[in-house]
């Protein structure tokens, strides 16, 4: 009960539904007829149709800023009804990840490590008369296993039998420092304004010795082409250059990123992210 | 009160308002006035301008999974300051539904049943000083009357006049089984991805005597063109077949419908929902 | 606490940031980090990215549905980690707005009048361990400080030093009675519906003397160039005229506005908003 006798760990729904039709509220009123004092979010249900990378990577980018004990529900599920496990994670630092096992938890389990992994029992956590539905685990299993969990009708080990902690991970090239430079990648980006993310954290790229208002070479390579070669300035944010000037700084994630103030990187050079997309950055010499 | 002494009922709100202004928050606003315990929740927003057949089908898609209690709101009102009814009706189910009388309840009505329709009485049930507002009764008259109804301010029968059970509907061809096929329609796409939703129930479909791996011969019609004919395998979800292969299949609303797996089917065929799309379905020979 | 020993008030965010990322769900997760009873709602998230104008006019439009006591986070910020003050304004009616102090509050100012503004201390309210991070103040700065008031956590006088009742505003034409006319401008469009709103308030129309049913003349400016000229009828609502009809009317926030029923009047006659666009009514001769 909320705020008398005890509380309830906040759900929190991601999918590529979209928000046009009923999936999304279906969902939830799935996880209110669980338990009606249920408190339910939403990270975000416009993750490109099947794109468990994008999935991954949001979770990456917001788990972290809600509560221990927080319930997530990730409904990218191009398996739909197949043989893929159906899992909750628990991490190390106490976020619950109820999930298919199809890569969704790649960054998620780097970050935030595997404290354990059970398989959901679909004879015990699936929604009643559900059986002859196939194309919708989100609502039948997802939603409402993570409204017993999150409500405390199930404890974590009533889920499931525990699992070994073996994901489906989906492969990225990790970032690499070599002699005076780092290779990275671009693993997402910040759609609604064109930055540009990469996968180099700050504390990496502080081995180059760049401070604040010094200038940084940076490379941009789609397969083996060059995109973008330039040399830009490393500031604390956007409007420390002029509109329109390109910039270096590092994001809210604490990763190294690029952008154009009151204008749109992405767009401008013809950058997009996935692991074809490569970056190198240096001190200039 | 929450947890304690009784509770609140949940609304839901649906509307064509989208998101990109403010009507929504309004209406929620309107809501939490009245009683800062409510919980508010939401369908879609995005149902096309006007259009009170894509609103009457999201409720049908979603209502039943919310619990017994729950009050929706549905706002596709073209005829905002007119002469049509400003209705709450009150399902077998023990849903709520507050709404223009303009059709948004012709599947609702059918599926859950009618316990009762009750004319709200805007004397008592409009917010305070919003007499010469002629264009907002979402705001105005529905998200208040919701959230006085949801809060228990007041009864079921304080929402005003009882109306006969008869209610605007929207005419639509109900599905037809003949000698050896069935004719339906196809009511809404499953926008987000493309796939085709009929409304031939599963409980019609089998009298077909198909069975998961079996084949089903498809024609699609737009007036009196075909536009899509093959036969294909009826299986129970997206998986069992290739990637960018056809399937039938029943979908989470135990309908009958037609996908690619991992593709759009409605895209590449170009067929779109509304009553003059029709399917005629059969076992093959 | 809810429902128990007093109540939270609710928290609505709004920004420029869109769904398709984490950013807003960030925002949420550390306000339900301070204090996991809050309410958390939304304005709208797709204010064009930068248009603090914008921002302001959503705020207008919405906040005074809310209950007094709610706070609003509106973070359309393009001048993120530089020297514009994050402010705290309460409002005479007692309503709150996080912001930077950057034009975001220019008609929430004028409408509701300003009891008190205050300079958010971050050496207090700021996120810990959040220092080393200049391009996220929405989540960092904001969304903490916001959840900390709204909580109770913190009072208003502790956000931080009062400062002078003057903040940034964003300059704009107001609406002007001369003989028999009125000239006002076009702030926004009601996207959704393609209707044209003015910033001609009903108090203000009504010395023009025309009653509903009445014909007004209407003439509308970009710069100096005439783009539409017309007489049209005077309405309660859509429904008065037939489809497809053009109409004058009072809208939700009780300015003239214009429409086509059942159509797009911005679309027809390619009229969209801003300072540059202006409108002349009058009753005809």
């Amino acid at each position: 009960m909320i705020g008398c006798s005890g509380k309830k760990h906040a759900i929190v729904f991601q999918s590529d539904f979209g928000l046009k039709d009923g999936a999304v509220s279906a969902m939830k009123g799935v996880a209110l007829s669980v338990d009606d004092e249920l408190q339910l979010y939403d990270l975000t249900h416009e993750i490109p149709a099947y794109d468990r990378w994008e999935a991954a990577y949001r979770l990456y980018q917001v788990a972290a800023f809600w509560p221990a004990g927080t319930v997530f529900v990730s409904v990218v599920d191009p398996g739909v009804g197949t043989k893929r496990r159906s899992i909750v994670m628990k991490s190390k630092t106490g976020h619950y990840f109820v999930t298919p096992d199809n890569g969704t938890l790649t960054l998620i389990a780097e970050n935030m490590g595997i404290d354990a992994i059970r398989e959901i029992d679909e004879t015990k956590n699936r929604r009643t008369a559900s059986d002859n539905s196939y194309t919708f685990h989100g609502r039948d299993v997802y939603a409402y296993t993570a409204a017993r969990l999150a409500s405390g009708i199930i404890s974590f080990e009533e889920v499931g039998k525990q699992l070994p902690d073996s994901l489906v991970r989906i492969p990225y090239q990790k970032p690499v420092f070599e002699k005076d430079s780092i290779k990275g990648t671009i693993p997402v980006l910040d759609v609604q304004y064109g930055n540009v993310w990469t996968n180099i954290h700050d504390s990496l790229f502080k081995k180059l010795h760049i401070q604040y208002g010094d200038k940084v070479d940076v490379k941009i390579l789609h397969k083996d082409t060059v995109i973008f070669k330039n040399t830009v300035p490393y500031v604390e944010t956007f409007g420390k250059v002029e509109e329109g000037a390109e910039l270096g700084y590092i994001n809210s994630l604490m990763n190294f990123s690029l952008a154009i103030n009151m204008g749109s990187f992405s767009e401008t050079y013809h950058v997009k992210s996935g692991n074809e997309w490569k970056i190198v950055i240096r001190k200039p010499i």
